[in-house]
């Protein structure tokens, strides 16, 4: 799964390329389609289930950089790490193949009303799962 | 009243200068800024008051821009339409006393839960009117 | 010409809305897709003819708002005002074809180098003359 | 050295919190204040002795989270690792003095004009080795 789109204008600095804090951005995007296309968009997650899901860990590693104008590509590997916790690694890629950054979210399902811990419902789960390479 | 900061570095773009969508952002500060100068933070009007602001217009008009170090500061202009609604001038001058801009807010007051206008609450409509100049 | 996207959860605020600052950014967006569509992608501008685009005036009128998982739509309208000006209205609609929020913003060139104004590019004004609705 | 300031609205999202992407913005506004504080403001490494720094590495680790109104309090531990790179390390805690998060960022310096890898400038190392704790 490959999710991708063009960068905005917005989204750079005075370095002239994309500010850094853009990323995990681009990486929400990302898991935001991922559970899209996976039939179980976040909207869904939030209204109906009434659940959220927490960002516990971020790493990003810079190798190079976009400008206004690159299409980036953001290939997504998720894994379930045990009944709580699971994580989405990433590659971002530019329209030329060469690698921008990579990248590791952890996460966690709490509560919407009271942000306690829940175990990974069974929904999700199963996406997780299918969507694993071994 | 003279709201004040400088300049960060992710809030440049690629022409170098502050991004435009970043002087309605400082305008939220300084009304921020205003409200609990004043005695009445805007987390006591969302948690205590369950009343939250809405913007229903806005107009920037640019004059020069801001850049990376630059320190700004807005001078702002309260004043009451009528019952419902209130807006705020601002001046927003740079360390030189240059003019980058100045702009326009216009608001109401709704009910946080369901979003319904209210009139003006009377210990608002009281600070602005202290604060407005005749 | 419509420009449209899914609105991204981190452009939400705590009311549960998008944020107003990311209108002004949705306007930029579409104005990236229309040069785009016609020919003159913002990247050539900036590098090929070493121009930038200036941003004079913003205004935007909030009729409604958007939600995560909201698809917006923008219809935009272009205009020349003279020699040296331009400007383009917005409305921008949801799924549901309410209007979310109209606006308008005034621009006009300068060069890259120098942030000196330009009249509008022979190349520019055609595009906008062709998609002036009269 | 202790950067804090308050949050503001635009940096919440629809969990009611702060935004996870904003975590590592706070990180650069440290590290802004840390330069200023030493008296190499960032405007002067980039405007007078040309340079750039960059991000190569990025980890944040969320325990609990801030919501609007809260004061952030950052606490950084900057490290020189070899001839080129050099990290900082930051705490950032609330007003209760809980652990929001812990992070870390890994950087080196480019040439402004080329983005060419430099080893890291006099001036800094002494600021750098100056605040490091044994």
């Amino acid at each position: 799964m490959i999710y991708s789109r063009k960068v905005f204008f917005y989204e750079t600095d005075a370095q002239g390329i994309v500010h850094h804090s853009n990323y995990p951005r681009y990486f929400e995007e990302a898991r935001g389609y991922f559970l899209e296309k996976n039939g179980l968009p976040y909207e869904k997650v939030r209204d109906e289930l009434k659940l959220d899901v927490v960002l516990l860990e971020l790493i990003v590693k810079y190798k190079k950089f976009l400008k206004f104008g690159d299409i980036f590509y953001i290939k997504m590997y998720p894994k379930v790490l045990n009944k709580y916790f699971f994580k989405f690694e990433y590659i971002l890629t530019n329209q030329n193949n060469n690698i921008i950054c990579t990248g590791e979210t952890k996460h966690c399902f709490v509560k919407k009303e009271n942000k306690k811990m829940l175990s990974i419902p069974k929904e999700f789960l199963r996406i997780i799962e299918q969507n694993t390479i071994r």
